[in-house]
């Protein structure tokens, strides 16, 4: 345990949250005193959301989400709707005009539905939110709902799917329009909110949502709320994602598992054909291989290396707390690292390992690969340039499993199914939007933000600006140890309270 | 289907089986007179034998096993007994004594073990055994045990675990003995039987038990009963086995799954490690790339060679019967490619793949390789060259689960797992023995056996040689598309009347 102190004392030195702004703040004050006199409504709001299961292709259960949400406006007198596209979960739409001087438009992003779940890695149930007193891999034990007393300990975690990932932003911004209707404080721009349903299955009716709803979808700004903080835990605020894509490879050996002995070889080894290609595509630096790959790469401008520059160094934290003696790329830091592609193997799988491995051949081999984009690369090009690439290595293409004429016909065969894919997204750091949302959180949260060009993650960023012409920024308020997309996802409720008070803050203050 | 005809068409153009004996042959006219007259009988009692469970690990049944066969030597008044090893299934001992003429004293070695079963891949279930009018994969059909009637079609085969690896051979050995018996044809030598229950767990008290009982098991030859025939049909006797070992190499990421956006391409992906660690051992001819490796090999002699090119040339019909477009190291021949060591990778698993996938980076990595060894390499020499091999990439090599100090310690961390192995072993083609048993069989059947240097798979051979200073030699009798070490394991009922004939010429004819 010890070697993971490290990052914990970082946190712990690093400056109390929201401390510095300023004693007395005509904002902050009502907004925090709204919060300490509804830390167990604002909960149970939260715990009521996270009960109903949030997997997009959940049709039944995904729709009851929705309904949740447009309940939750309608409880607050701010009109919302359901956009609808056929065999897709509907996005929740609502809007909160601000007064006559409010010149701008901003539209609040974030997501309802959750990543799939396997629950049997699950402590508890994906969908039983529990309250736990510290993180479960430290030990955090369960504290009862019912034993919960304000003021609620904000180190104090909420585990369930979705928790930080996105439904945190959702009831985030929920309480700081409470928060602001309380104070009596108005918007300083003309709200709109646009929760999407599909999020982490990669969006596929976004654009047709988007497209068929521009009028109603204009604004100036799009606020992506999504993503965790950095993990020197400042508050992040992001201009862009990383695009992705994803292949799975196959190869082939023989149409029945050989014994090794005889046909050892001789017969083909799928799972050696799949491990030279990824030897092939990737060093364990990190750096691709793939010729061309990286042609489209718009390098980041001098401000966005000053900005990452001057992000607090956390690789050395980072690195203990996630039991690494070494990174790729090393010394390069995280912050830039994430600024160039990536190839990642997800999974590899051929034959059997451990107590159940034979002295046989693989029939067949797979690896699952996601690739991260930067600027300006799409997954159009870069699936143009994998398939130049394997098929440099003697390798034929194929689609779908190959029957046995296709396997007869071509010495090196290759099954390569694509998934879907984002392009990468970047907004200017110079742009007077940008500037304003740096300097509101910077504000609100009493310490700089830290500003990164490119989240390492993806999200369908590009989508608005393409389809309905206006930038996005992002602002993350999720704990950076939340198992995003993994089991035990959790929400830090300091994380919550914060966010509430930065979600407040841009829409009361924002202009540009 | 069409691509599957090559072979079948070639066994079918090749010579009949037995068929060249001479019409009127002394000894083959009273063997296979009694086998037509005791068809069902010989295959109630292979039925029987596979009834019971034989996996070495399953100490109850695999004893009954045991007890069996002693059994079916006691009712033929051949004196037999349990060689018994603490924590080991005993081996099975019987011996019938030739004439006072006899000069020579032979053992006859097979093993009443199977490979473990994945019963989910079986069709039927793996100790119930059923007879089949043709290969599954070709269509076959279930034939009920109740409408088989004399003469059964030596084309039908028996499914079971163990159905021809290597009840076949026990079942055909007694039913030798019954047949000679019935004929009242005495041995030309002393025979001695010994049935191993642990072969397939490899052989790990095997020593123990030659050792234990070197005075009872003294003898000029032993004869390794196991093994297919070879793929051209014609029968085969070969001088040697593959040696063999194992190893399992996990490589490792961070402590927990890390989103593969925020984190790819700065932690380490050992998914890309795993891969690049087989890619730099082996290529995909085969060709096995660790410095050192072949040191020990010692090539094999001109008429060991002269053997290998007078086997018939089966590559081109094995491709086609089993899908594959090229072979490794072609246009060298399966039975030359089996004469090299070879690197398996058996199995190779990381994160998920399909539709399981997401994207995460791996927290560890895992290739489990076999290696098959030729003569003179040694499992110990081997390992030493491998973990060479491994330190030279840079990784520091650790024998279990790596703590968290461990991890932090080591950029490159890889933990190695050696299972057990033998040695190769091969005895020379040129001895009396060895020409004498390729005659007899030769004659026996008809036609020239096949003679190979090594077998391709893997035995305990080298023990006999070393620990009691027999030459070993072997003779197999199953058919090659048995599905050996796998689900729907089977044994054609034609190879068990060939085998019975085969054995019943040894016994009675061999001298040296």
């Amino acid at each position: 345990m010890k070697a993971r102190l490290g990052l914990a004392a970082m946190i712990a030195f690093a400056p109390p949250v929201l401390a510095g702004a300023a004693p007395g703040d005509a904002l902050r004050d009502p907004v925090r005193s709204y919060r300490a006199s509804h830390e167990l409504a604002i909960l149970s709001s939260l715990s009521q959301l996270l009960a109903i299961p949030n997997v997009a292709s959940d049709r039944e259960n995904i729709r009851l989400n929705a309904d949740a949400i447009v309940a939750e406006f309608a409880r607050r007198r701010i009109p919302a709707k359901l956009l609808e596209s056929p065999d897709a979960p509907p996005a929740v739409f609502a809007e909160m005009r601000g007064p006559a001087t409010a010149r701008r438009t901003v539209v609040f992003y974030a997501h309802y539905d959750g990543q799939p779940v396997d629950p049997s890695r699950w402590t508890g149930k994906p969908w039983e939110p529990v309250v736990r007193d510290g993180l479960l891999e430290r030990g955090g034990k369960d504290v009862s709902w019912a034993a919960l007393k304000p003021p609620v300990d904000p180190r104090f975690l909420v585990y369930a799917r979705s928790a930080s990932d996105d439904k945190a932003a959702i009831v985030g911004l929920l309480s700081a329009v409470d928060a602001l209707q309380a104070a009596g404080v108005p918007p300083s721009v003309h709200v709109k909110f646009f929760f999407e349903g599909e999020e982490e299955a990669g969006s596929p009716h976004l654009a047709r949502i988007l497209r068929d709803n521009a009028a109603l979808l204009a604004s100036d700004l799009w606020l992506f709320c999504d993503g965790p903080v950095h993990q020197s835990g400042r508050k992040l605020v992001f201009f862009g994602t990383r695009g992705v894509t994803d292949v799975e490879l196959t190869a082939y050996g023989a149409l029945r598992r050989l014994h090794s002995g005889h046909y050892g070889n001789w017969s083909p080894n799928p799972a050696v054909e799949i491990a030279r290609l990824i030897a092939s595509m990737r060093d364990d630096e990190g750096n691709i291989r793939i010729a061309g790959f990286s042609d489209d790469v718009r390098p980041p401008t001098d401000a966005e290396r000053r900005a990452v520059a001057a992000a607090p160094d956390v690789d050395e934290p980072l690195r203990r707390e996630l039991g690494l003696s070494r990174t790729e790329g090393a010394p390069e830091r995280i912050e830039s690292r994430i600024l160039q592609p990536a190839l990642n193997v997800r999974g590899l799988a051929a034959g059997d390992v451990g107590t159940r491995a034979t002295n046989s051949i693989p029939t067949e081999a797979s690896a699952s690969i996601d690739f991260r984009l930067v600027p300006d690369q799409t997954p159009e090009r870069v699936r143009e340039k994998v398939e130049e690439h394997l098929r440099r290595q003697g390798y034929f293409l194929v689609q779908s499993v190959p029957d046995e004429a296709t396997r007869l016909a071509h010495p090196r065969l290759l099954r390569v199914a694509w998934g879907a894919g984002y392009p990468s997204s970047r907004t200017s750091m110079e742009l007077p939007a940008s500037r304003a949302v740096v300097k509101i959180l910077s504000d609100a949260t009493g310490s700089p933000v830290v500003r990164l060009p490119t989240l390492g993650g993806s999200g369908p960023n590009s989508l608005f600006t393409e389809i309905l012409k206006a930038p996005v920024i992002g602002v993350a308020i999720a704990n950076h140890d939340n198992n995003q997309h993994a089991a035990n996802e959790n929400l830090r409720i300091g994380n919550l309270w914060d966010g509430i008070e930065m979600y407040a803050a841009l829409m009361a203050r924002l202009d540009f």
